[in-house]
């Protein structure tokens, strides 16, 4: 088990070694033309201070990629070990790992910005700590994607579809990259993937909340620092749920289904979260609270908002259950029309990925209008704009979806280290008993990887949303030139409360450059996939050329009389990403900035709108039709329709092999990419106000 | 041949006679809830206008669906024949087939919205007629596609895949319902489809020729109608370059690619509709032109408008050439990567679709942009208001790049016509020279369905935006109680110039109900297509399910003793496409309706440009996607990569097959979901104008 686990730590942590230079290299690069751009437009101070944050962002973003994996390649093999006692001292290993991940991301996306808030408390510092965050995850996230993807359909390809090998096989050239590729694209790149999420979730919750706030009350009062603050208490309340949700997922030692533990303390996390938020609300803005003009009304208000978004959380959820499921209908009726064949798997597969994306999306509307509904109710009861009011109230719901990442970050570690554990038994030839004990939870990693996947990309869509009014609100700042918020003087607070307003103009959908830019943005979700698969698909025909090559040309690899050279191949899968991920992560840097320049901030803000909307149902499209016929093929693999080494089990391959770049490549880097388009755009303000072409 | 031909015509007429019955009854009851709806808001007497507009609507879509079904299914067993002679007598009969079908269906566009704005002259009855024209092809489309798609399917997945009968096979029971499938669906279907675009995209035009000339013009003067009626004389010009174009497209009797007499007719008719155009923009906005104020940079303004569509039309049909035509190199990377099986066919044919909604979507941007600016240039000129002239730009450039849709319909009604005089020739076991002759023609009508695809899509992008345009001049339309222009006084225009101003505000992109009604509309084309793409793997799956029954329990049949009981297949065809089309067909009348009683009209709006902006890059991930994945196939038939019999054939038929339905029933019926949005959105305002829940 050493000797494997130790092949698998050192291929990752060289990998990893590459990758990051080649991030920190063109994170450079960036940090220059922040300067230049700021030097150009603003002044070269603030450009340096920003250009600092952002390679902060970057730091802190691949140090998380690195936790990540530390924390999952020590936890893999002990759980393996762990396996000898029971399943279930497995599941509690690798449950407390992916904790342990979960809770030293969280900490660190509210240290970063707490120690950014503290020391400049300016908003465009804090954005571009923000953008530094989400270009290297997505570069992180795109690089492990194809990396794991190409590694992972090679080896499928050849060895167990022509070479019938089990999965794991020592004599798959192709395994230990498999394997290696589990935790450069599942751990480190959901290292680094998460802390991005959470940084741009806290970041427009905090942007939001100072400028409203400055606005609301004049200039920098003592109320402010609640409103700037309360994301970031949500959140650490949610720290503590997590906690609790821990101890309750690994206090159950009996369970028929593997989930049951995790899910159950997934509920008992969002039943203490919603408490605490409560007591939190009634606090800070009820009567007598820390916030002026408290009564009962707006604690109720605000915490109703966080509700929303604390049910359209669990609720997406759910709806991965219902159409991916091991056992869901959508799932079984694609493994039944497997029996035609490979076409009708993924035909039956992308139209259950494409339906899929209806409620979730429906639910996210419903939790901006009612938190939209409730923070105008807010206002209205302490006197204050209602438009800003309900600005704050979806920032609130946006707190309260996120007020369980904990436990679902939890989650979505736990999975890649199941699977390693899994692939370290079968390498190693470990004894029978144990493999068998592994094999319940592998499909355990799969259910939660799905869902983690799906409350990613709804919190996304609230997150991006957010920042775009917080992009709006930077606009006002920008163009009034209120370069510091602390000497805000109470008629440029109100200068900026109008032109929040006004700037509504600028946005209206039947502008020629605002439909130009949400047609551009709604675009490029689908070109950054197209160029991501098209990667996978490179690596794959790659990896599967150089399998065949090796069984072949080394005698003898068939029999496993001889040792596959698991070298080349770990380095065509190195290769192919370190390659090809700089097409994909150049498009979300290089379009808004081309058409803020040419175009104007009216056209970035509707180009990263554009891009938002399209890219949920697109992603949950691609991870959910992709997670459905992956289960599907379990489905299949579990004895129904003639079980394995079938024609309908074939076709089931296939269609997971679909799948596989579609639910673990493209669709978990598109959240990042609308944040990235996101961030970028909050930090180039200055440069899109200084547009070539402007329309009247 | 005679026989098979008959067979053929008489089951898709008794199919279309049922699919037209289920359309009235939908109808119906739809007009019944326009009458109701104005019955509440307006008055009885223009809800019953607009009612019977839209019953006229219907029943001209429905006409041109069986004219184009009359024409194809005369002109396909006559096409077989001449091929006696030569190739070029069958490709001549198959293109002047397309070209009655052509021009018959622009000329019907151009009578009933000539007749109905002559004799109401009202916008909203205009609009009626074109919501009815939308409805009825959606419904025809989605019933046509499902049915040729589940015949298709089905029998290649048995015939092809498992029985190794070549294409036709009069063995394969499924072979009649595949042929009915190509002129119900292909034809019928797109004659319907085809009306409706013209009428949509023509009504865009008058509506906004109409209001903008009321407010410029401060009420109906002499200069209005030349306004108005400009898209239909742009559109006439079109018909006149339609006969040039075909005249050169059957004059070349050798070619080596049948491909090249109709692209030169194309490329001639550009050339004569573009002089034509600048003439008609001298005469009537040049200097001593029929609209006031006249001068040379006038014309030169709205003409360079019409040029940049019309450039922009031509450069997407090059796109798809580049991206799916026979020996494009994506087209060949497909095929290369098929070597390693079907995941890697469907893997790179999705990331080629995914990749190639860029270059279309910058290109439509673009022609946006600069026809907008042009038009308001020409406001500046004639001192009218520039947004307005920047709308009517754009309206010219929409006229532009639909200046050649005579000769590009010949090209799509030519497609089918000659795939039927393949099967005809097959499936009556006409002489080998026949089919020898035909058999080129067969890859033509593929590469000619994949380019007018791609041209109605990016035509219904800027028809939408027109559309949506129309749509808020109608909302300050409705606002402002105007209900008969032709009464309008000149307090009135100046209010009305001024509402749409002002109008802007309620569509800012920072508003929640504007938010929440793009991430809906977004969402509608995945689901709108999953439903449609699910209807197909349920067809098919019944129809694989009975070929294979048949061949299991009809003995004799395989050796071709017995003959397969053909109609079994047609029924199961028939009875899918009409339940199955009904819930894809219901998403875009309802989800309008619903935001819209809700949220109000700014949201409508929303929605239907959130539509447009995700409808057009999924319809050409779909369309292009599939054609190329076809084209692959092809690539390898004709002996590239081992040819016929390998397991790389066989791996691109499986993606082959995934693409039919994306590029056959989902996607080209998207173009027309979007139009429908608009048309409905536009005849409801009454209704959306008194919403349930209003932000502020």
């Amino acid at each position: 088990m050493i000797a494997i686990w130790t092949a698998i730590r050192e291929g990752s942590n060289a990998y990893l070694k590459r990758q990051f230079r080649t991030i920190a290299i063109i994170a450079i690069i960036i940090s220059l033309v922040i300067v230049a751009a700021f030097g150009a437009t603003v002044n070269f101070t603030y450009g340096s201070e920003i250009a600092l944050s952002f390679l902060l962002g970057v730091a802190f973003s691949l140090f998380a990629a690195y936790v990540a994996l530390y924390s999952a390649t020590n936890a893999n093999v002990r759980s393996t070990a762990a396996a000898e006692k029971s399943t279930y001292e497995a599941l509690k290993v690798a449950t407390l790992g992916g904790g342990a991940l979960g809770l030293v991301v969280i900490s660190m996306s509210l240290l970063g910005l707490s120690i950014l808030y503290a020391v400049f408390g300016d908003p465009g510092v804090l954005a571009g700590f923000g953008f530094g965050a989400s270009l290297a995850a997505l570069f992180a996230q795109l690089g492990g994607g194809i990396f794991t993807k190409s590694a992972d359909v090679g080896a499928d390809l050849v060895g167990k579809v022509e070479e019938n090998f089990p999965e794991d096989d020592p004599r798959n050239p192709a395994a230990i990259a498999d394997n290696v590729g589990d935790n450069v694209g599942d751990e480190a790149g959901r290292g680094a993937d998460l802390f991005e999420s959470l940084t741009a979730e806290n970041l427009g919750g905090m942007i939001i909340g100072l400028i409203v706030s400055v606005i609301l009350f004049k200039g920098i009062a003592t109320a402010t620092v609640y409103y700037v603050t309360m994301p970031l208490i949500v959140r650490s309340l949610g720290i503590v749920a997590t906690f609790v949700g821990l101890a309750v997922a690994i206090y159950e030692k009996k369970f028929k289904n593997p989930i049951k533990p995790t899910r159950d303390g997934l509920l008992v996390a969002s039943v203490v979260v919603a408490v605490l938020m409560f007591v939190a609300s009634w606090y800070i803005f009820g009567p007598s609270g820390l916030t002026p003009n408290g009564q009962a009304l707006t604690a109720y208000a605000l915490y109703g908002c966080m509700l929303s978004g604390l049910a359209a959380g669990l609720l997406i959820v759910i709806y991965t259950e219902f159409y991916t499921g091991s056992n869901a209908k959508p799932v079984v009726t694609i493994a039944e029309r497997s029996k035609s064949g490979p076409a009708l798997t993924v035909m039956s597969g992308t139209a259950v990925g494409m339906i899929s994306s209806g409620l979730p999306v429906i639910t996210v509307a419903v939790a901006l209008l009612v938190s939209f509904f409730l923070g105008e109710q807010f206002a209205g009861l302490i006197g204050l704009n209602s438009f800003l009011g309900g600005v704050y109230g979806t920032t609130m719901a946006a707190m309260g979806m996120l007020s369980t990442a904990g436990i679902v970050l939890t989650m979505d570690g736990l999975g890649p280290i199941v699977d390693n554990a899994g692939g370290i038994a079968e390498m190693s030839g470990a004894p029978e008993v144990i493999r068998e004990r592994i094999e319940p939870l592998d499909a355990l990693g799969n259910t939660t990887k799905a869902l983690t996947k799906g409350y990613a990309m709804g919190s996304a869509a609230l997150a991006s949303l957010l920042l775009f009014q917080a992009f709006v609100l930077e606009v006002a700042r920008y163009q009034l030139k209120i370069f510091d918020l602390k000497l805000i003087t109470i008629d440029q607070a109100d200068l900026l409360g109008n032109s929040v307003q006004t700037l509504g103009t600028f946005l209206a959908l039947n502008r020629v450059d605002v439909v130009v830019g949400a047609l551009i943005g709604a675009m490029l979700p689908f070109v950054f996939s197209g160029t991501a698969i098209n990667a996978v698909s490179v690596g794959a025909y790659r990896m599967v050329e150089e399998v065949r090559r090796q069984l072949r040309e080394i005698p003898g690899l068939r029999e496993g009389t001889a040792k596959p050279n698991y070298a080349a191949a770990v380095d065509i899968s190195t290769k192919t990403a370190l390659r090809l991920m700089v097409v994909p992560g150049a498009i979300p840097v290089i379009a808004p900035i081309v058409v803020g320049v040419f175009l104007g901030w009216a056209a970035v803000g509707a180009l990263v709108v554009g891009a938002t909307i399209s890219a949920i149902p697109l992603a949950i499209m691609m991870m959910w039709g992709g997670a459905a016929m992956d289960n599907a093929k379990k489905y299949v693999e579990m004895g129904h329709f003639g079980g394995k080494n079938t024609e309908t089990h074939a076709a089931t391959v296939v269609g997971d092999t679909v799948g596989d770049p579609w639910k673990d490549t493209a669709g978990p880097s598109l959240h990042i990419l609308i944040k990235l388009l996101n961030t970028i755009s909050l930090v180039f303000i200055p440069l899109f106000l200084s547009a070539i072409i402007i329309f009247h």
